[in-house]
Parts: structure tokens; C-alpha cells; sequence
């Protein structure tokens, strides 16, 4: 019953009335101050995908409706211009725009300009930042900041990632800094560090990210004291079942009158967090996934909150947004703590490590590098060609790209469904790029053709390569036919790969350009790949190859920088045994050791001793034992007893190690190269036993590390790592497996007093190193339970025909090398970027003609004799829609990394275009937004504790461009940014 | 995988555009014509209380907010000037526009008066149909539509009780005619009533729901095809997890472009209910429970399919109303079957006979319907005082009473919190009309004192009389005060009916205002009474009571009509035994027969037969066997092999019979009157096995009525009912109870050539005619399973006291008569109109001082000498707050139903209202909105199958009043509505 006592009870007949509620509160200096922050965070992609998503549909799963935010904030803001909004995700802000009437345009670029409706983050998605890699990060914020530029001409001022599962340095440097922006939220830290920081009010730091650029790339950055929502009372969503807050009851003719009770509860929420909070500002983030689908139901009750709580006086209550906020804490001068590093691994509580994410669903994970560093190429011979003003262009594979980024995407993080979705958009942007490659391609080789610029020439490439699936090189070449194979580098330097490719024939040949027959070697494909082949094909293309490849052909192509080399593969009779075919075999000695390596390098196998070998470098004398093995974890299944925790998509927790016999595995090891190549094959994942399995390889050493190893960050700084141990923190230690896990995008290194132990990896994958000398890295999960983080599925993916399914089987690659102390750097970058930037490789058939003389057999994008520099990598070459480019170029070294190469180096433009005339070179924001001197001028200098500036180490910059050498300085690790304009095409 | 071929996708790449959808279409004749109506179907409290409903609070229960569907429509109406939209429970829609501010009060105005939001149905709820008293729903429909006719000059067209439960006849020629709407639309008829409609086409029927009235007061009425929801897939709440309807996906830059197959489903739909349909004009119910909480999602779906389906030509899709619809309905001239009677009962499947909430919670509903008595005689009180200007009024009973009769009310089918509620509000509702009245009888009685009209006399009433509790006559008179006795007759004629008040002293006297002793009786309380009152005095209260009386104390009062007569109670030594006390005892006789009755009634108990008794009046001269016994049917639990039906709050689905011993029934024979008062306690239903109990009691009697009985429509017109039968189809029989059972508000009886039994209740039940002479009613119910209708509880009562509860006990009345042949109606007609109208009973206490000599003993608000003739009653005399008075006369017979009463008659205003000079008399619609020359102006003439115009009997009616003669006629059956106005008051 009503606790109203009948007896006291007077009724309130008085008539009601209109309330106009007073929001017009700003900032007021005595008092605290609690910034209302409405906001909604739209995961692009999850448990819907992302036009699910936009467009409510498949609402069972979720009611949410993207659409429906952006559509009823508008009204929201204008019946009352106090009221802000923020909005972060461009990939739905861009497909709501594209449907408004321009009346709907006009108003909300009005409401853009004053203010009430902020741009933020403003990337295409809010990325991950354990798992991307920052060559999409680039170019998803580039995608999302430019378009808000040339819409809206405004220049997002605030990082907001407040869900990604850690934050990573290179976030805070390159995204926040370098972007310019002014500060940096986001939610999710370890719990330890939370607490500590809650107790000594330093969730909120000046964080630098970069040891190579310190305080000159830091920002201010605030970790929420809980998560991304309002207080756990204050949620206004329409039509929500599953949180009850009261609204503020404010009519005296309706029943349950509650304002003072709700005044109340505002302000001890507010003094809590008041409690562990610097200033006498606090920041109330009001919203959460997909919130604001009316967004009148949230407003009208935060108006009411802001003129009663300013009625009340104790408080002041304001609708405000990050970058008020930020205003605000950087007006207090106060001193803030200094953060270096990052935030990995992320634990939300005991036995709770987020860092399964780091490698769950290693398909999806390399489908998203693979096409990474095809969006890189394909834009570069986009440029060459010159962008399509109809027809197809590298702009859906952008689009996929950066939806795929999203944090809910390659981390593997979300439904299958929407997994697919992610992958079918790759697939679609790659179909649609892999057009503009084969025209460029075909233009650039026609050049010397009396047809110029055409397409009668048509270019295959071969995107399923990976499991031995490339039609255009099984051709039969018995009738004289030649198979013509266009080998494009997309670095700045000169490289030597080797390639391969299925054939179904043994008699045949590779010839260079020039007609030098070129080495090369036949080895038979392996049953488990034809098998591989098999299925997939089926699976993926619906058809069964009526012919199967019997071996694999592999030759060494030397590709010019920004260039490609020709090679003409053709049949010869058998018993014309060609003079150049080399086969390398491993070779077994007679002291019962096996002997793999054509080259400076070997590996020396002990038979009957299992995988442990010897790694011999007998250039840098590198002489260690090496075993590599496989072992799978149990993934733990939770249980109602001691702790519910389950491993799954997000969550590593381990229970129990297992070895594996391992047979599918390859291990290659070059002429030209000293490292070694291992691919494997994992997969699937026998489930039988029902029991989830977390596969990882161990490569072991005895080097002695002392528990030090050292992970990327999104691919670019490494960072140190200790084992069992946090700078920022006295760790308790609950996992001490998945708790020193680290996500790898680029490598993982050890080192000790002689020599480096690094490996280099295909794709995002987690790895650690849980003892001295030893490095892990996880290759692939399947398990049995949803970790409860939301997602609501165990992670069992799989591949299938019609409705047979089995496990999904990973094809992937990982590399290793030692070198002695101090020379690993140079491999582990300018390696590294070849991994990232592999050739690219197309096939076209030649009837009997010479290709090479009626085509341009090696094109060199670049000066001919020029090459950048070993520690420099165009990592953007984009004729943008306006025909301007788009030019970034990256120093590949961190400060002191090696001795040659951490240092400043040029780039000559000229050199790189020298067809083109430049006519302006303006440098920019790392997003391509806003001049860089422009973003300079406007940075805020932020005060921290305790260091005076002078004891930092002098940073470091390449100097502005001078207009008339048009060089380009880089220092370690600075990424330089241009928007070049050219004049009208020098003739050659 | 989204089965996209890729191989032959190609992505579009166009840039999106906005799109204005063309929803400017109305009806195009030679096509099917689809009329989309938007509406939200709000429930005046069911799992929510209604202002959690409005407020949107307590959103775990379930997501609802109407202020947000409000909020909402209006900016979606704004939008396009075609959209139009229903709004239906005035309830809501008055707490909200007493929120608004003047510009949005503007801008509905003027939606209003455009037609796209249209008011309809415009009562405070959706009333039931069952368990609602016909005085209920006309107070509460006249509040809502006098409402909207003074805000917005409309008058509603359109019945629309989409869900009640089963439809009244009194529902289609009061609540349709008679208000005068155009048609009525509903949803729940039995499931092979339905089927066969369908077949038959004939869902759509011209219902004439009086007898007595025929055509004059028929209407159109359409059942749904199968609810009141959108066909199965077109639902577009906004944030719905409920449901899966795609979206129109028209973007065809976004995946899932599904236009074509989403108007192909339209089509689809549209031919299956076309199939069932006459005319070439389907409805869409394009709504339903609190849904468009954001308008706009609802909207922008409709508009799309307006847009698509219009362009593609088979159909006609339009914006629409059931205004609209009728109009082209009516249109079409069309010849509709005809529907007499009613849909009572409801079945929504087999072993599903929604006949069990016409007993659910028979405490709340016993409250609702002394409420409505009381709020009847307090508005007349309120007249005869002057309606306070501020103070207390009659406004927020009726208010309370008005919500009382949501179909989820006073039907039972609320969740308890929600019964609470009610009950809340009534007794806030009753406690300030309280007041009024008090002050009302207190300024009446003080008219003849020299203070005139004033206060200081505080009169104390007993609303919980019913449970032996009356502190006020608990009085102790010994010290020489005494007891003063007002009572109040609310009705038309004079009428003597006996009083009984607890009292703790035997040694009392009762004097009429005369000085005149007057013959009491004592009777001991019974311990079980006493127990009653101590539980639930605390429970109610939270009070115990010092002391216990231990009597009742019982007289005759005799009150002229609209009047009341004084009596006073004063305590004498006990040694002067008063000559008039008679302790009427029931008398064993020598032939070992118990005989009761001290009138011309006397029942003959034989001992040891059980509860036979022989009913023998001794002026009447009947004579017949009656036995009164007491059972209960175990309520089915469902299974989810059979049937996983269960009994519960709406449902009643017997498995199995059993006998109670009854103990706790008191029947009572007055000396005055001819008919047997039995009081029965039922509960609390004991519960330890828990098996649910619905407990009946059987009237067994000789009489042979083949199969046939009559149970009243909503307190009105009686309806033949036949067991085992169904008028308007063949019935298949599955529950041979619960299929039986209808809703009784007045009464049910049956009979054969010589007699009629007829039984009248205390408030709505459920009752039958299971076997022939007999009668049954079911009294209470407590039930263990919930019967999956939504309310998700268990109808399992409770009376608290702290945290420890015990089943609910119910005390009631019900009364008997055996008539002769053709003369039972005078009793049920004209003493029903008593039991509904109890007389007002008032106390206060006088010192020593002769109260009769300072006041005025006995009041006639009307002239002293009239009596309003036994056919006719005063069912509204309410001062409106311009002053004017409603006016409202009912003539209680209908034709042939006795052969003196069911005549015309007249009511004299000027005797009615001596003390006032009548100015103006209009007459009005039932609902007081509208003139009723208008009203029959305006009313559409439809076209019927089969019948001529000719076979119908001649309607009679009374005739306009004759300004100077001011007599009103009445046929029977007949209410007329009348706004008064008066001259200023003359001198009495």
C-alpha cells in the first residue's frame, strides 16, 4: 500500500500548471559545478551491425536505433538552445545526414556552429586501440575529420574513447596530441588502478604517450570514476525496461511528488564524486549505448535536475560538454599527475582480463590487415590514374575499413553476424579497389602501347592466395601461353620478396623483364593444404575448382620503391631441364642434426629432441638454441561457486595448459633474409570434449630478460613490459597468465645482455612473455561460454557448406630473429613495415606476343634512382575528391631505437612526384583537418606535478618545408602530414 | 552471411538522397483503401498506476510513458500535415495539457480543429463492459467529454473500447447511441463468434443493443479481425525489443534494401483482411499498448508505405481515422447485418472464458461501487449546499471513481500495487467528499438555528460500517449525551429501510425527530464479526480500538426522498425496560422445523436437511423449496500437456467441484419487506494446499426454466441468456462453467410458468444458471497461478498487518425473491435502485440539548409532498462550476417488463426543484456535450439486411419539455440529461 497516511493526506486539488524550468546556469566559480553531458555511445557494430544499428531493425536483439538519436535531438536542442549534445561516430552521422532535407541541414549545421550540438572524436568509429592498427586509426579519423571539415567546418577538440577495452599510448599521442585535440575521456582502466587513482583524485592526468616526444604530444586525459553512463539513478531512455530511475515528479496533482528526494540524490552523487575529483568540477557523462532514441525524455528530466538543483543552491548543475569541461580544468591551472605509458591489460574486476579480445576471431583480425595494406597500395595507383570521377574508387573499402576498426569489430568482440557483415563490406570495398588496381595497373603498363591509358588489358589478383586459391596462375601454359605477373611495391624503397604462387604444372619457367630467366623453386603443395584449399573455396566461393595446383612456384622479385617489376612465367619442354631451378631441402646431416637455410641463417634440428634447434647466424654470429612449441589453455567456464568469470570473447581465463603435437607447420627460412618464417595452421579446434581452447605458441630461449619484454603499441612505439608488475600500481596478481598478456600488432620483443629475441606477427594477436627468455603469442581461441560482457555468445566460430560446419582453421604467419643486443630495431621496423606492406601481386595472360615489348614492364612511381630512406614509409599517398593529395609520410624508429636510423631524415618530394609540378605543400593535423601551425597555436599547455620542464629531454621535429626544396624532415618517430597541390601533369 | 553474391554484387555507390515521401492520399474509390490509423492504446492503470503510466516511472514493470507519447505526436503531427492521430483516455490526456504551456496548448488546439488529432471514445478511461455499473460510465464519460467540449469545442464521433473484454449491450445504444456517436470498435469477441464473422463477413454489423429502443438507438459496430494491434509485422516503436518489424529500407546506399518485398507484405495483409471485409475500406490499427512513446518512428514508417504502396498502384494507403472510416462505411450504403443482445461472454480460445474477472477482487469492487452510490448522494448534497468555490468538492471522488473503471480496475485484472492505488484514490475521494457532506447535512441541519448555513456542527460518517466499525455510534451515552442520526435518502420516493449501527451499551433508545421512541433491535456481534472488525481496523487503520461493541443496533428509519430524517439515540437506566424493543429470533417449532421472518417472508428451515428451507410468503402466496449452499470450484493450474491454460485474475477455468460447510452466512427477513438479505463472509480462502478456490454460492429452487435465465447488462437492461448456447452461432462447447457465466451488476433470475427467483447483489460478479432452478454466483477467488494474459500475478489477495498477511475475507450481501410469474421486475427494478442507493447515514453527538428544537430535523429537497413515481430515478444532481446543474432522470423498467411499471412517466421539475426558479432546461446527449436535437440531427441512417423498417415495434420516447410546464416524460428505458440553469435562489 502507498505509504500515505489517509489521515494526514491532503489532497492537492490546485490547478496544475506550465512549468517553464531555468537552464540558462553556466559556469559558477564558488560552488561545484556538475557538467551534464548528454550523450549517446553508438557502437557501429556489435550485436547488430551497423545499419541494423542506424536503422533499428533487428530490434529483438537489441532496440536500438541510431536514426532515431539523431533524429529527435534535433527538436531537443532547438526547444532549447541550453540544452548539448554530443555526437561521435561519423559512419552514422554521415548515413543520417545523407538522408536530411536541406531544411534538417541547415538547422543543424546552425546547431553545430553555436555549439549546442559538438562533434567529437569524430572518426568514422570510436577504434580500438588494443587491436588496430594505427595505420587504420589514421585513416579512420582522417575519413571522419575531413568530412566534418568540409561540412561543418569545424575541427573536433576532444578523443572521446570511452569504451575501447584499454587505451593505448599511441591513443593518447598520435589521436589526441597529434590530432589536436585538447583532452581525452574515455572509461574502461584496470580496477587496481582505478581504485588507486580514485584515492589519490588522479583519474584525471597530463598523459604522455611517446617517449620520443614527451610533453611536446601529451594531453589531458580523464579516466570516468566508473564507467560511461550517469549515475546509477539518473537514466531517462524512453520506453526502457531495464533501468528505474524516477523521473523528478514536480507535479503536486499527481502522486509520488519527489523533488527535494531527487535534489537530494543529485547532489550525494555528485559529492561522491566530488569526493575523488580535482577541481570543483565534475563531469557527469548522461547516456550510454545507444541512449537518446527520444531524446526529449532525457533532456526534460536533466532540465528539471539543472533548475531545481540551482534552486536548491548547494550545487550548480549545467548542461555542458567535454570541451566546457576541459575549459574549465585547464582555466584552474591546476597541477596535474603525469601518465606515461598506457592503459593495458584492462581488468573490470579479479580473474576479469580483458586480453582474450587481443586475439579472438584471428580471421576477421587478419582480413582487416590484409586489407589495410591493400586500401594503402590501391590508392596509391588510385593516384597514379587519377581518381574515377564515376566508376569504381578505393571509397567503400575506406568505409569498410574504418567500420571494421571499430571496437566491437576486429577485436572480435562481437555477434557472428555481425562478424560477417564486417567481412562481406571488406569484401565488397575490396572488389571494388581490386578494380581500380587491375585499371591502374593496366593504364600504367600501357603506357608504351600505342593505346595508352585502357583497360583492354585485364589484371587477376588473387586475394585467397592464403589457401593456395589463385585461378589466374593455374592456368596451363602447355600451349605456348605465358602467364604475366606485375609485382607492385608500395614502399618507398627498393625490395626483393620472395613470391608464390600455385601452379598445376612442374615445366615451367620465370623470366625477368629483360628475358633473364630468373631462379626459382618448385615445392609440392601439402596435403593439408589442398585439403584447406578445398573446403574454403567451397565454403567461401560456392564453386569446386575442377583443377588442384600440385606445387607451389616461388622466385625472388626485385620491385622499384612506389614501383612494379615484371615476370613472365611460360612452359618449357621437360627435357629441357632448365639450368637455374633450384630446390632447397631441408638437408639431414650425418651427425643426426637436419639443417634448414639457404642462406647466412640456419636452423639446426636435433632429431628425436622435438622442436628445440639452433638458430645460426653466421653473419652476426647470433648462435641460440631455439624451441618453438604449441600448447593450448583451457578456457575457464565459470562457476557459481568461487567465480562465475568464464574465458570468452573478451575475457582470457585460462584454466590449465595442454601441449599439442604440432604437425602444420611451416617453418621457411630465406636465401636473401635472416629471419625465420613460420607459418602455421591451426584449426579447427577440435570441441568434442567441450571444452574451450585458447591455442599459443611458445618460442623459448635462454636469454635471460630479467621479466622484461617489450609490446607495440597499435603497431608503432614498443613499450616496456614487466612480468607481474605495474608502473602505475603494487599489483595484486589473480591471473597470472592472462594479466600479462599485451596486445601485439607489430611484434614483441626480449632482450638481455647479448642478444634480442624478436617476432614479428601477421596480424593483432595477444602475447606475453610468462617466463625468462620465452615469448607467447595466442593464435587462436574457440570456447564454450559468453564471458558476460554482453556479446551473449561463446566465441565458436566456424566455416561452412550449406549447414555442415566445422571449426574455424587460422592460416597465418609469425616471425622470429635474434640479433645481438642493440641491432634488433632495424629488422623489427623496416621488416616490420614490409609485413604490413607486402607486394602486391597481378596476373594477366600473354597470347604468344612479347609482353615486355608492347608494355612498360617496370614502372617506378618515384625518381628512378631514388629510394627513401630505410626508416621512412609513405604510409598515405590519397588523391583526394578535390584532387589535391593527401601525403603522410612516417619515421619508422623511436628515439635511440638504433644508431643509424633514430635519427632525423628527409624526404625529397620532388623525387617522390616527379611527374607531377607541386604547386603548394601544406602541412597538417595527423587527421588532415586543420593546418598544423593552426593546431600549434591553439594547443593548451597544461601544468603537471612535481617535474619542471626543464629536465625533460629537448624534443625533437623535422622544420617546417621550405617551398623551394620541398624536403621533408622527419625525427624519430614523427608522422608528418600534407595536403599537396599539384600543377597540371609534366610531360614524361 | 548475408547471401549477397558477391560475385554479382555490385555495391551502389550513390550518393544518398533525402527523400519526401508523398502521404498526401485520401480515399480512391475503385480501389481497396487501406486506412492506417495511428493510436496508442494507454491503460488507465494495469501494471502500473496510472500516474506511473503518465510519468513514465517505474519503467521495470513496463516500459510506458503516455507524457511521452503526447510530447511526441505533437511535433510528429507538425511534420506533415496528412499524419493524424487518435487519442483516447482523457485521464491522460488531461494530465497532460494541464502540464503544457500556452504556445503548445495553442498548437494542439489547433491540430484538434484540423482533424489530425482527433479525440475519441473521450471518457476518463476505456471503461469496462462487465464489471462497470451503467451510473459509472456515464459519470465518467460525461467528465471526459464535457471536458473536451469546454477545451476544444469538440464532441467525440467514435466508440472505440478496443479492449474490454467482452461488449455490453448498454455499451452500443448508451455508451454509442445515446452519447451519440457514429460508430464503436472493439476487439475481444469470442473466438468462434469471431471465426465465423470472418466467414461470414460480417464483423461489421449494425448493433442495436436496447430492446426497448430498437433502431432509434442503434449503431455501427465493427470487431477487429483479430485485435487492436497492426498486422503482424508493421510495428515501429521506438527502443521495442518486442517485436521485429523490418523497417522500410528505401536507402539504397545501406544494406537490406527491402522496399518491393516490404509492399508485397502490405499487399498480403491487406488482401487477407480485405477477404473479411465488406466494402472496399480496411482498418489498420496502427498502434497499441503505450505505444508512440517517439511518435516519429511510427510516422516515418507509415509515411514510407503511404509513399511506396500509392506508387505502386494496387492499393490505396492513407492517413485515416475510425471517423473517417465510418464516413466512407456509411458511404458506401452498404446493408449490414444486424447484432442484438451482447458479446458477453469472452472467450479468446478454447478452455480460455474470460469470466472469471467478473468476480476478481470483489473487496476493490464492492468499494468502487459504494463509492458511486455515495458520489451520486453526495453531488446532491453538494447542489442543495452550494458547490464550494475552493475547499472541499465532489471532484476528485469523481475522479477516482472515473479511474476506477479502467477495464483493468475494478475488473480485477491490475497487479496489486495497482489495486492499491485505486483504492488510494478513492479513499482520498472519499474522505473530501466527506467533508462535503458533512458541511452539506451540518448547514441543512443549522438552516433552522440562528448561525444559519455554518460549520460548527461536525457530522462523523462510517465508511467501514461493514466491518462492525463506527466509532462515532461506539459511544457512550450513559453520561446523558446523545446520539444524533441523520439519514439521507438519495432517492425519489420515499423510503424506510432499517439502520444498524454497532453500539456498546444494550441499555440505548431510539427516538424519531419527533420524540417518538421507535421500535429497535439489539443483536449480539458475532465473534467472527468481532474479529473482522479488530484485524482489519488495525490493518486498514493501523489503529486498534479501545473498546468492542457489543451489539448491532437495529431500526427502521423512514426518509422522505431527496431528503433525511433525524433520529436520536439515547441510553436509559437498564430498569426501565422500553415497551417498543422486539428481539426478532429465528423460532423452533414443535414439528422440528426452524422458522425466520417476522413479516409476510418466512423460511422454514428443516433441521438436519442441510440448508433447505421452504420460502413461503404468505401474502404473495408463494411457496417453494430453496436451498442456499456454498461451494468451490478448484481453479486449473494448466498444464503444458493438455492445455497450459490456468484459472486466474481474468480467466476462469474450473477443474472441479467441492462442498463448503458454511458457517459464517447470516440471512436476514425483514418485517417489511418481502424479499431474504443474505450476508455472507467468505475467506480468508485457505491456501495451505495450494490449490486456487473460487468459491460460488448455488440458489437451488424447483423452478423449471429450461435452460433459460436472465443476468442484466451493466446494471441495466436484462438479456435472455440460455445455457449451452450461443444466439449468433453454434456453439462447441468446452467449458460447460466458466462458458456459462456473465457478468452481473443488478441482478439475475429466472423462471418458469408460475414463479421467478431472482437474486440481486452488492456489487459486479460473475454468476449462471448452471442447472435448471438454480442460480449461482461466484464471491470471491484466490488463485495460485497466473493465467498469462499479461498481468503476471497470481490473483492471490491479501490484508496485511506489518509484513504478516492473511487471505482476503470478503463480506457481502446478496438478496432473494420469489415472485409470481410477471412480477419480479418491481422488486429487482425498484429495490435494486435501493441497493445501489443505500441511504446516507451521519452521526454526531449532542449534549444534553434537545438537537431537534436547533435544528432541522427532517429536510425535503424536494417539495415536501412529492414523490417521484417507483419507475423513475435521480441518477445525476451535480452542480457543474458555472453553476448550471446536470440533470439527470432514468426510468428503471423496460417495456413489458411489468405491467403498471413499464409505462411512461413524468417527473415534475418544478417539484423537484422547489426552493430554485428554473430558467432554462436543455436537453442534451447522454454525455451532456452536445444538444440532443443536434445529436439526432447529426446521426447517420444505415441500412440493415433482411429486416424492413416496418416489422419493428414503435420506439416511444417522452417528448420535448414544455418550457412552462417543465414535466418530464420518460419511457421506460429512457435517460434524459438535462442542463438546468436557475434564477437566482428564492426565499424559502
Amino acid at each position: 500500500m502507498n505509504r500515505v497516511e489517509l489521515s494526514t493526506f491532503v489532497f492537492q486539488c490546485t490547478e496544475s500548471k506550465y512549468i517553464k524550468y531555468n537552464t540558462t546556469s553556466t559556469i559558477v566559480p564558488g560552488k561545484l559545478n556538475v557538467h551534464l553531458v548528454p550523450h549517446s555511445h553508438d557502437d557501429v557494430g556489435w550485436l547488430k551491425t551497423i545499419d541494423q544499428y542506424y536503422l533499428g531493425t533487428n530490434n529483438t536483439i537489441q532496440g536500438a536505433c541510431v536514426q532515431a538519436v539523431l533524429d529527435s535531438i534535433v527538436p531537443a536542442l532547438l526547444a532549447d538552445k541550453n540544452r548539448k549534445f554530443i555526437f561521435v561516430e561519423q559512419a552514422f552521422f554521415q548515413r543520417w545526414w545523407n538522408e536530411q532535407s536541406e531544411e534538417i541541414q541547415s538547422t543543424v549545421k546552425k546547431l553545430i556552429s553555436s555549439g549546442q550540438l559538438e562533434l567529437i572524436n569524430g572518426g568514422y568509429c570510436m577504434h580500438d586501440e588494443a587491436t588496430s592498427h594505427y595505420i587504420d586509426m589514421i585513416d579512420q579519423t582522417t575519413l571522419g575529420h575531413r568530412y566534418i571539415k568540409e561540412q561543418f567546418n569545424v575541427t573536433p577538440r576532444i578523443g572521446w574513447q570511452i569504451d575501447p577495452f584499454g587505451h593505448s599510448a599511441v591513443q593518447a599521442y598520435l589521436f589526441g596530441a597529434e590530432v589536436g585535440f585538447d583532452s581525452l575521456f574515455f572509461a574502461r582502466i584496470d580496477y587496481q588502478d582505478r581504485a588507486k587513482r580514485k584515492n589519490e583524485k588522479s583519474l584525471e592526468v597530463i598523459w604522455r604517450g611517446s617517449k620520443s616526444f614527451g610533453s611536446s604530444a601529451q594531453i589531458f586525459a580523464g579516466a570516468f570514476p566508473e564507467n560511461y553512463e550517469p549515475p546509477s539513478n539518473f537514466y531517462f531512455e524512453v520506453n526502457d525496461d531495464s533501468h528505474d530511475s524516477p523521473i523528478v515528479q514536480d507535479n503536486i496533482n499527481l502522486f509520488d511528488y519527489n523533488v527535494p528526494q531527487r535534489i537530494n540524490e543529485f547532489v550525494a552523487a555528485a559529492v561522491k564524486q566530488a569526493n575523488i575529483t580535482r577541481t570543483n568540477h565534475i563531469m557527469w557523462t548522461m547516456g550510454t549505448d545507444f541512449k537518446y532514441q527520444y531524446a526529449h525524455t532525457w533532456f526534460k528530466q536533466m532540465d528539471k535536475f539543472i533548475h531545481y538543483v540551482n534552486q536548491d543552491g548547494r550545487f550548480n548543475a549545467l548542461y555542458s560538454t567535454p570541451s566546457i569541461y576541459t575549459d574549465v580544468k585547464h582555466a584552474a591551472k591546476e597541477a596535474w599527475p603525469i601518465k606515461t605509458d598506457d592503459y593495458f591489460p584492462y581488468a573490470d574486476r579479479e580473474h576479469a582480463y580483458w586480453t582474450g579480445f587481443f586475439t579472438s576471431r584471428p580471421a576477421l583480425k587478419v582480413y582487416v590487415r590484409v586489407m589495410s595494406a591493400y586500401y594503402l597500395a590501391a590508392r596509391q595507383l588510385e593516384f597514379f590514374k587519377g581518381r574515377n570521377k564515376s566508376g569504381p574508387n578505393t571509397d567503400s573499402l575506406a568505409d569498410a575499413i574504418a567500420i571494421a576498426n571499430h571496437h566491437d569489430a576486429v577485436t572480435g568482440t562481437e555477434k557472428q553476424h555481425v562478424a560477417y557483415d564486417y567481412a562481406l563490406r571488406l569484401a565488397i570495398g575490396y572488389k571494388e579497389a581490386e578494380n581500380v588496381v587491375a585499371e591502374s595497373l593496366a593504364g600504367i603498363a600501357n603506357l608504351t602501347s600505342k593505346t595508352g591509358w585502357g583497360f583492354q588489358t585485364k589484371f587477376h589478383q588473387c586475394p585467397l592466395l592464403n589457401i593456395s586459391y589463385c585461378p589466374p596462375s593455374e592456368v596451363d601454359l602447355s600451349n605456348g601461353k605465358n602467364l604475366v605477373i606485375v609485382v607492385y611495391n608500395p614502399l618507398g624503397w627498393t625490395r626483393n620478396d620472395v613470391i608464390r604462387i600455385p601452379v598445376i604444372n612442374e615445366n615451367v619457367a620465370v623470366w625477368d623483364s629483360s628475358g633473364k630467366e630468373v631462379e626459382s623453386q618448385l615445392l609440392p603443395l601439402l596435403d593439408v593444404s589442398v585439403g584447406v584449399r578445398k573446403y574454403h573455396v567451397k565454403a567461401y566461393l560456392g564453386i569446386s575448382p575442377k583443377t588442384t595446383p600440385s606445387f607451389w612456384l616461388a622466385f625472388s622479385a626485385t620491385v622499384p620503391p612506389l614501383g612494379f617489376s615484371t615476370y613472365i612465367i611460360s612452359s618449357f619442354k621437360s627435357e629441357d631441364a632448365t639450368s637455374v631451378r633450384q630446390d632447397y631441402k631441408s638437408e639431414s646431416r650425418k651427425d643426426g642434426t637436419i639443417q634448414v637455410g639457404p642462406g647466412k641463417l640456419k636452423l639446426i634440428y636435433y632429431e628425436n629432441q622435438g622442436n628445440l634447434a639452433q638458430y645460426i647466424n653466421s653473419k652476426s654470429l647470433v648462435k641460440e638454441s631455439v624451441q618453438q612449441s604449441y600448447l593450448y589453455y583451457r578456457g575457464d567456464e565459470g562457476d557459481q561457486i568461487v567465480n562465475p568469470q568464464a574465458s570468452g570473447a573478451y575475457v582470457f581465463r585460462p584454466n590449465g595448459t595442454y601441449p599439442i603435437k604440432s604437425d602444420n607447420k611451416i617453418t621457411r627460412v630465406y636465401k636473401e633474409k635472416e629471419h625465420v618464417e613460420v607459418e602455421f595452421l591451426v584449426g579447427p579446434i577440435p570441441f568434442g570434449d567441450k571444452i574451450g581452447k585458447e591455442v599459443v605458441t611458445q618460442i623459448t630461449t635462454t636469454l635471460k630478460n630479467n621479466k622484461t619484454f617489450y609490446t607495440d603499441s597499435s603497431g608503432r612505439d614498443f613499450i616496456e613490459r614487466i612480468r607481474d608488475y605495474r608502473k602505475d600500481w603494487d599489483l595484486e596478481i589473480n591471473e597470472p597468465i592472462a594479466g600479462n598478456y599485451y596486445p601485439i600488432n607489430l611484434g614483441i620483443y626480449l632482450k638481455d645482455n647479448s642478444n634480442e629475441l624478436s617476432v614479428l606477427v601477421d596480424r593483432s594477436v595477444g602475447g606475453s612473455s610468462l617466463r625468462d627468455g620465452q615469448l607467447e603469442l595466442m593464435l587462436h581461441r574457440r570456447l564454450i561460454r559468453d564471458d558476460s560482457r554482453g556479446v551473449g555468445e561463446a566465441l565458436n566460430e566456424a566455416v561452412c557448406i550449406s549447414k555442415k560446419c566445422r571449426g574455424l582453421t587460422i592460416v597465418g604467419k609469425y616471425y622470429l630473429r635474434i640479433d645481438p643486443l642493440g641491432e634488433g630495431a632495424r629488422w623489427r621496423r623496416s621488416f616490420g613495415q614490409e609485413i604490413y606492406s607486402p607486394l602486391l601481386v597481378a596476373f594477366t595472360e600473354q597470347d604468344g606476343l612479347d609482353w615486355t615489348k608492347l608494355h612498360l614492364p617496370t614502372f617506378h612511381g618515384m625518381a628512378p634512382s631514388y629510394n627513401l630512406p630505410e626508416n621512412v614509409a609513405i604510409i598515405t599517398l590519397q588523391e583526394l575528391e578535390d584532387g589535391k593529395v593527401l601525403f603522410r609520410l612516417a619515421h619508422l624508429y623511436e628515439v635511440g631505437e638504433d644508431k643509424d636510423l633514430s635519427v632525423m631524415t628527409s624526404v625529397e618530394l620532388k623525387k617522390v612526384f616527379p611527374y607531377k609540378k607541386i604547386r603548394k605543400v601544406t602541412e597538417t593535423s595527423l587527421s588532415a583537418n586543420q593546418e598544423r601551425t593552426e593546431m600549434e597555436r591553439k594547443r593548451l599547455v597544461w601544468k603537471v606535478e612535481g617535474s619542471s620542464e626543464e629536465e625533460e629531454p629537448k624534443v625533437v621535429r623535422g622544420g617546417p618545408v621550405d617551398p623551394a626544396k620541398l624536403v621533408v624532415n622527419l625525427a624519430p618517430m614523427e608522422i608528418r602530414t600534407f595536403i599537396i597541390e599539384f600543377n597540371l601533369i609534366v610531360p614524361n
